[in-house]
């Protein structure tokens, strides 16, 4: 996993925090899979995710229109509702609009 | 660390996503200091970080104006400078508005 590489501002980001129940119950897999089709999606810019305890993934897109029709899509909502039911304690979704941004690379 | 309680939207996160030089360095030390400092700042609403690897840090502000004085905080500014000379290897930060957000508890 490495520093999504975005477009210039303004663009969009869905940070999605999360803590998660015990054992895996088939979390792995389907994280990675909708990893893939995320990326697969109209809009999609990028993804970042760390997890040590708390679980933080970012995922960047180009418009509210793009995050809502992933929201929508149809494999993703059974992965949503999966989650629900069996894979997180306690999850927040904040839908934000990138104002700004900067970076530093080691020279 | 847990979920950030942020107030109603909207409000503004900034998402520091970075990847790390080898060694701590007093990095952890550091980075306690700061997060503590933080707290104590006017308009600070929470922080939540995880890392495996890619490290994700995401503060919660009232305003853009609270974000620029933390930025500007001079003990901030001396870490700041730490972090470019020896503690990382690459970084982003990304300022945004949070526009919209929701969230679930395990019943």
């Amino acid at each position: 996993m490495t520093i999504a590489k975005t477009p210039p501002t303004p663009y969009y980001a869905v940070i999605f925090t999360s803590t998660r129940t015990a054992g895996d119950n088939g979390y792995g897999k389907m994280a990675e899979a909708m990893e893939k089709l995320a990326a697969d999606q109209p809009g999609f810019l990028g993804i970042e995710s760390a997890r040590d305890g708390l679980g933080i993934m970012v995922s960047y897109w180009d418009s509210l229109e793009s995050i809502a029709a992933w929201k929508a899509n149809a494999r993703h909502l059974v992965a949503q509702q999966r989650g629900r039911d069996m894979w997180y304690e306690e999850f927040k979704v904040r839908v934000c609009r990138v104002e700004r941004d900067y970076d530093f690379t080691r020279a």
